[in-house]
């Protein structure tokens, strides 16, 4: 299998052609979606004509972009002025915007086939869509960017585009097998997104490899003032710094977390293993007894700001919602101010308690999700997400483990905050590592 | 009587010290303090030993700040490491801080004297100091920031700083009849300062001119990296512009606001009077609608932000705290997140509704204050001042007028968010063809 790497190098050297790749890629769709329902929206005609648009424009010599002839997955609650967004619920079937994200299109002006839209679950939380596991259908591929992560990890698309408000890119990324990867929180603008918790929401990306990854979160990065959330930055060198050989051997810092009891035997079994393998290049570390809080403050600050979000969607058909999500929004009403705001201000202390740990390592080891992905009922915990979704800090998922049944298993990397060039770079050089050794 | 820019002429000739300055001010305090108590702690010899060491550097050639020599009175809810910062509570009684707040710093460095720590309100909030209304004893002189409008007023320093939630720096400026001056929300650094609201509280400032407030406001607008809530600006050269010529003559919008019939017959006349004069240089002006919110949601954001804020002081000593602080932190605590973001999230909108306003005017010309200073028992309503501490708008009082018992009627200013040294330069217009025409 070809990767992306080298389709853009044969793209730019002119050997084939953005059609050429929108239409391999629009034959492995049609191949494999019937089994995984990965869409919620895809026009093989409308894809065509986007990536005959950009052979017209490599053709006449015009530059072209770092996404150029690349199709990309964009999960239904990115706005998109020539397709609708869905956001996974009935009540906002057919619904057009006259604008697109600034996703999107950034990813337009980067020369990518924006190839349709994917599956999420309702508004961006817990009830599942329609889509399944791309090996196995009887489990979840994960949520909530259920149909960007099965899309990536069966081919249909080399990129996607999903969004984290607590486990929702790196637990299907685990879950279905590929690279998932959300940014410090603020460097990806969220205009054009649905908005689920404006303090949380984060946007985050699906690709086979690091160098991917980092291909287009770059992409991404680019400054927005209709953002007002932004984290101010330079525009980062993302992909050459995650390809580039770390200065020093990398170490990372082993956490089991206060939730390691809610990883399963065999999880517990594979990051032992996986510590052994990494010898000297681990050191294990016990989180500050503080973070036991982190599930509680994430609720505390999410719900109360969910039930804003999706107050107009209750009001107007609160029927049509799945009864989670109901009680979610009822009971996240009811929350104060006074605990959203302390919560709210624990979150630079959480912060602050990692700085030691950073010091000493260049990330943090520890699982994606409990296990293998669960069955098609549930998108399964996001518990091993929730602390990095909290605090906003980058975190990666990598398919380097197997579970009991065949089944991946990711490991996640936590970074700095603002240091994602490094968190990528010693991504990179640990599933290089392990490579390597297996 | 002399003014600042005279009296810092003099002192950089060399014709006077910052001790003979410091020397006239604690006589003038020693004369006029005893029936106004605008001094929560102050300790002469201190005084002029700050100003023994700036007369030495002066001696020595050394540069010299832009405050140097200069008194300055500073509200105590600000840290000083030389003084006691008591808030205005006996739960704070002798408390004091190894650091001095940003502020304090600032004004250090610009060579000011730290005169001393003025009145505040309890906590900066309703309940009146000690402090008396410095022409009349029998009535307030406004709060919270009591002490800094009182001593600049009489004449016991040429400069005090104060902080604003609701009208804590317009209402005792317009009441004292000094010039108060809040700036546009987030120049000015809030680290060591009391915190109320996290979202509302402003540092203000207080002096008997324009250009004075100019002076000292320049000097407080330095970045801080430890003020989160900051906004990004360059320096400005706001003393500069403030004294400057308007290139176009400028216009200004009555606005009666939606609190209209709160304000007192012989205020309403005087603004008629006032609107007349101005002629073809006012265009009157009716803020929308939407307007009507501004109080309740100033409540439902100030309110649970403060019970937060006390919270150490409620569970500390709740029967030390006034009734009305007492209910205001316990009804703030049952307000809930949902409606505390989305008061918060209507600070953007009744922004924007401004713009139409500001497009074609250069300020706003608006009652501070519904009438003259009342009795001692209150600080006065705060209800002209509300929406602009809400939106967070620059605004300036001026004392141009006069009430029917012969005490000052504040002329409020408000200006377009960021744009403070056009507001200034505008308040310098509208003072002199005042005078002028008086």
């Amino acid at each position: 299998m070809t990767t992306l790497a080298a389709t853009q190098k044969a793209l730019r050297d002119g050997r084939i052609t953005a059609t050429d790749v929108t239409e391999a890629h629009l034959k492995r769709i049609a191949e494999v979606d019937p089994g995984i329902e990965a869409w919620a929206f895809i026009d093989p005609d409308h894809a065509l004509r986007q990536a005959g648009k950009l052979d017209k424009l490599r053709a006449q010599g015009q530059p072209i972009g770092p996404l150029h002839g690349v199709p990309v997955g964009v999960k239904d609650i990115f706005d998109t002025r020539d397709m609708p967004t869905e956001d996974g619920t009935p009540l906002h079937a057919g619904r057009r915007t006259l604008e697109d994200s600034t996703v999107v299109r950034l990813l337009r002006e980067a020369g990518a086939v924006i190839m349709g839209k994917t599956v999420t679950t309702e508004l961006a939380t817990f009830q599942p869509g329609k889509t399944h596991h791309p090996v196995d259908p009887s489990r979840t591929p994960g949520g909530s960017s259920s149909g960007s992560a099965a899309a990536v990890a069966s081919g249909m698309v080399p990129l996607a585009v999903g969004s984290q408000t607590n486990g929702s890119v790196i637990r299907p990324a685990a879950f279905c097998g590929v690279v998932g990867y959300k940014p410090t929180r603020g460097l990806i603008s969220r205009r054009g997104m649905l908005s689920v918790s404006r303090t949380l929401d984060q946007v985050g990306v699906f690709a086979p490899t690091v160098r991917d990854a980092a291909l287009i979160a770059e992409v991404l990065m680019d400054a927005d003032p209709g953002e007002t959330a932004e984290r101010l930055h330079a525009r980062s060198d993302l992909l050459a710094t995650a390809t580039s050989v770390p200065p020093l051997p990398p170490r990372v810092a082993f956490v089991r977390s206060p939730l390691w009891e809610q990883a399963g035997a065999s999880t517990q079994e594979a990051f032992a293993e996986l510590v052994d393998e990494l010898g000297e290049s681990v050191g294990t570390v016990e989180l500050p007894q503080v973070f036991a809080e982190a599930v509680e403050l994430h609720r505390l600050i999410q719900d109360p700001e969910l039930a804003v979000s999706l107050a107009p969607e209750y009001e107007r058909g609160k029927d049509q919602l799945s009864p989670r999500l109901r009680a979610m929004i009822e009971s996240g009403s009811e929350i104060t101010a006074a605990a959203h705001i302390r919560a709210l201000a624990r979150i630079p202390v959480l912060t602050r308690a990692l700085d030691a740990i950073f010091d000493e390592f260049d990330a943090i080891l520890t699982p994606a999700t409990p296990g293998e992905a669960p069955g098609i009922e549930t998108t399964g915990s996001p518990v091993f997400c929730t602390t990095w979704s909290l605090l906003g800090t980058p975190a990666l998922s990598l398919p380097l483990m197997t579970g009991p049944n065949g089944l991946p298993l990711g490991v996640q990397l936590v970074g700095k905050v603002g240091d994602d060039a490094r968190l990528l770079r010693t991504a990179n050089w640990l599933w290089n590592r392990i490579a390597t050794a297996a």
